[in-house]
C-alpha cells in the first residue's frame, strides 16, 4: 500500500490548482490525485464543444501542469475512504494511504426524477466527462430536433451553440419566467431572451415539460404545460447540479442542508487533516452569510488557491468572508455578466438597496466603428453606499468589467469612492471619461441615497 | 455686467463634467461655461478622426448635457481676469462677474523651437480645437509624405491612423530608446515598436530631429541624426502638451514648477473661491506623492466630478491621496494599457519592488477562435504585497483589466489578496479561473518575495 503526503480526488479545476499550488508550496511532500477518466474537460467550455470548438479533444483539461511541478496522478475511481485508517480503496482494488485527503469531487447533474420519461433512451445530461460527451456530440451531429430542458446558463447556451447548425431544430424550455433568472434581474434577463431567440433557439419560458414521451423506450419527444408537443431525437436536460458528496457522506463527513461538505474558511472539513474544495464543498454567501450553492470553477480555484497555500499551515489568510457569485456568459454576441447580490437576491434575503444604472456604447465617440451597447447596474448598500452586486449586458469588454464589480464589491468599495475612481479610457477600447458608465451609475445610485 | 455664481473658463472633460456635477448639485446656483469655439472635441478621439472616424465631426464633443441641466454658454476667449473684483473680460470686450470662479484651461501642444525651422509652413500640431484639426485632417488628406515627431500616445496613434492610407509614407520619428517608453517598461515598449513597425509606419527610435527643412518657407523634410532626410509635405510634432495656465499666471495665481496651477486635494487654489481642474492643474503622484505632470482626460474627470460636488461646501470626501496615471491604447489591433508605478517610474523614484508576470490568451480553451494573446506584469511593493503599478498587452478586454489593476492600486490591495479574487470567467470572453492572468502574476510576485 503506497502512502502519500497529500491524496487528492478528483482532477477538476479544484483538484487541480490545490495540486499544483499545494506542491509547488511544499516541494518535499508526496501529492497524488486520482482521476475517474485519464481526460478532463475544461468545464465551462463544455457547450462549446457542440458547435464552436466542434472537437471534445479542443476543449481537453489535463494535470499536466501538476505533473510538472512533481504530482502524480492515477486513474480510478475511489470506492470507500477510512477517515480513521487514513486509507482509500479504488473501485479496482487499489489501497493508498495519506497523511492529508481532499475532496474535490465535483458535481454531477441533478436528474428530473420528477419528469414522467426521465429514464427514456435519449435523455442526456452535461456530465463533466470526456468520454460522456465525446458520445454525446456525436449523437447532437445525428439529431435534427433538440429539446433542451432548464435555461440556466448550461441550458442556454448548448442551445445557442446547437442552433447555430441550420439543419437543427432546437428548443429550450424553462419553468421560470426567463432565461437566466437566477443571475439576472427583470431587464437583464428579458434582454437573455430575446438574444436567445435571435441566436434561433425556440424559447418556452413559463412552460413546464409534462412529461417525456416515447416510442420503444426511446425518446420522440416532450409535451409542454402549454399542450403543445416538441418532436425530438434527443432530450438534454440542464435543470442544475448537485454536489457530488456521497463519498464524503458515507466516510462519516458532515454534508450539510444543500448536500454539500461542511468545511471552513481554510476548507477544513470536521476531521482532521482532511479537506474539501470546489463544487463539493460547502460556499457561504459573500453577503448574506447564509450557506448558498455556488459551483463556479472561478469560486473553486479561488479556494483550491488558498487550500494549496495553507494545507501544511495557515500561511495567506483567507481575504474574504464568504464566496461572492460571479457569472458571465455570451449568447448571440452578446456579453452578460453579474456579481453579488442583485435585486431579486437582495430581496429574497430582505437586504436594503437602491439601484444605479446607466447606459451608454463601450467605444467612444458613438460614433467610432464596431461599438456595442453598454448598460450596468449597480446595487449599493443605502446607507453607506458600499456596493453588494451589479450586472452588465454588452460586448465582450463585459467579461473584465464584471470583475472591476466584484473587485469593488470583495473590498467594500462604495459608490463615493467610484466618483473620484481614476480609470483608463481609450476610444477604441471603452467608453468615455465623461461617461464612464460604473462611475455614471454609482453617482446614479447617490442622487437616490439622498432622497431616501 | 453679468453675474453668476459659478463661472468655468474652459469647455474640455474636466470643464463639462464640473459643470454637470456643480449645476446637478446646486440647480438654485447661476452657471456659465465660457469656450473659445462653438464645437469642441473629444480629446482622445482627435487621432482617429485621420482615418477611422475620418470626419472631424464624428468626434465632436459640446456642452450640451451642461446646458441641459441648466448652465449657460457663451463662446469667446477670456483675456484678463481680476480676482479682486471678482470680474473677467473677454477679448471680444464683455465682462463678467462670479462668486466663484473655475480654470479648466486644459493644455496646449508643446512648440518645439528647439529644433531649427520649427516656424516653417507644413509644421503642425495636435491642438485640441476643432477649427485647427479640420484643417489639419484637410491638408493630411493631400500630403503623401507625413512626418511625425514624438513617439508618445498621440504620435504613435496618429501615425498608425495615418498609416493605413495606402498612398501616404508615414515616418515616425523618436529620440527614446522605444514607443510610449513613458508608459511601459521596456519588454512592452519593444511590443508596442513592433505594432507601430506592423502598421506600416517607418520608425525610427534613438533618432532625433536634426533640423526641419524647407524650401520658401515650406516644410520639404526633416534631417535626422543618423544623416537620413525624410521628405515630407507636412511634419506633425507632437512632442508634449503644456499646461495652459499664463491667464491663472496673470491673474497672480501661483503656478507650480511643473507649469501647472496650484490647487490642493478639492481643487482650490490658493485664491478663495478660485478652483483649477483638468490639465491646467496641478497633480501629484498617487505613489509617490510628488508633484508629477499627469494630463487625461481621465484624471481630469475624477478631479472634475470631485470638485462639482464640492464647490459650496465639501459633501463628498477625496478618497485618493494622488493621481494615478492610467493609460491606454490600441495599436495596429493589439491593446496595452499600464496603471500606477511601472518599473522605470518605480525605480527612478526609488521604490522596491518585485514584477509578477503572467502570459496566457484572452480566450479558454486556447483552441477557441479569436483569441489574442495576454500578458501581464505587477509591479509590487516586496515589505508588505500591495500593488503598486501594472502592465497589461494583448486584445480589447485589456482595455478594462487595465481597471481592475487601478482600482487594486486605489484600494491597496496587496498580491495576497489576489490568491483568493473572486472572478468571473468564461470561454468567450476572459483567460480560464485556473489562470486568470491578474492572480497568476500575483502568485509569481509572491514566490519572489519569499525568496528575497
Amino acid at each position: 500500500m503506497k502512502n502519500y503526503d497529500v491524496i487528492i480526488i478528483g482532477a477538476g479545476p479544484s483538484g487541480i490548482i490545490t495540486g499544483v499550488t499545494g506542491k509547488k508550496q511544499n516541494p518535499e511532500k508526496s501529492f497524488l490525485m486520482i482521476m475517474e477518466e485519464k481526460k478532463g474537460l475544461v468545464p465551462c467550455g463544455i457547450p462549446y464543444i457542440f458547435h464552436d470548438l466542434d472537437d471534445v479533444s479542443k476543449n481537453a483539461m489535463g494535470p499536466k501542469p501538476f505533473i510538472a511541478a512533481g504530482g502524480e496522478v492515477f486513474v480510478d475511481t475511489v470506492g470507500k475512504v477510512d477517515l480513521e485508517e487514513k486509507t482509500l480503496t479504488t473501485v479496482s482494488g487499489e489501497e493508498f494511504s495519506f497523511s492529508k485527503l481532499v475532496f474535490a469531487t465535483g458535481s454531477i447533474p441533478t436528474i428530473p426524477k420528477f419528469i414522467k420519461g426521465f429514464d427514456l433512451e435519449g435523455v442526456e445530461y452535461v456530465k463533466k466527462s470526456y468520454n460522456y460527451i465525446e458520445q454525446l456530440k456525436q449523437k447532437t451531429d445525428k439529431a435534427k430536433n433538440i429539446v433542451v430542458i432548464g435555461a440556466g446558463f448550461i441550458g442556454v447556451e448548448i442551445a445557442e451553440q446547437l442552433a447555430k447548425y441550420n439543419d437543427k431544430t432546437v428548443s429550450l424550455v424553462e419553468m421560470e419566467k426567463h432565461c437566466l433568472y437566477r443571475a439576472f434581474s427583470e431587464d437583464f434577463a428579458t434582454k437573455a431572451d430575446i438574444e436567445v431567440r435571435e441566436s434561433g433557439v425556440k424559447l418556452f419560458t413559463e412552460t413546464k415539460v409534462e412529461e417525456i414521451i416515447g416510442k420503444n423506450g426511446k425518446v420522440t419527444g416532450v409535451k409542454l404545460s402549454n399542450s403543445e408537443t416538441l418532436n425530438a431525437e434527443i432530450i438534454i436536460t440542464t435543470v442544475g447540479y448537485k454536489p457530488n458528496s456521497d463519498l464524503a457522506r458515507d466516510a462519516g463527513l458532515t454534508i450539510n442542508s444543500q448536500g454539500m461538505i461542511r468545511v471552513d474558511n481554510y476548507q477544513r472539513t470536521e476531521a482532521e487533516d482532511v479537506y474539501a474544495v470546489g463544487d463539493c464543498s460547502q460556499t457561504v454567501g459573500f453577503i448574506t452569510g447564509r450557506t448558498d450553492n455556488i459551483m463556479l470553477a472561478s469560486t473553486a480555484t479561488a479556494e483550491a488557491r488558498v487550500l494549496g497555500y495553507n494545507l501544511f499551515s495557515i500561511n495567506l489568510l483567507r481575504n474574504f468572508t464568504g464566496t461572492l457569485s460571479v457569472f458571465s456568459t455570451e449568447i448571440n454576441h452578446k456579453a452578460f455578466a453579474s456579481a453579488g447580490a442583485i435585486e431579486q437576491v437582495a430581496k429574497k434575503a430582505n437586504i436594503g438597496y437602491v439601484i444605479g444604472e446607466f447606459a451608454d456604447v463601450d467605444r467612444h465617440p458613438g460614433t467610432i466603428a464596431d461599438t456595442y451597447p453598454l448598460e450596468v447596474k449597480l446595487v449599493v448598500n443605502p446607507e453607506n453606499g458600499e456596493i453588494i452586486g451589479g450586472e452588465i449586458y454588452g460586448g465582450k469588454s463585459v467579461g473584465e468589467m464584471i470583475n472591476i464589480i466584484s473587485l469593488a464589491i470583495q473590498k467594500y468599495v462604495t459608490v463615493y469612492e467610484f466618483v473620484s475612481f481614476q480609470i483608463g479610457t481609450h476610444p477604441l477600447l471603452t467608453t468615455a471619461p465623461t461617461k464612464y458608465v460604473l462611475i455614471k451609475a454609482a453617482e446614479m445610485a447617490i442622487a437616490k441615497m439622498k432622497k431616501k
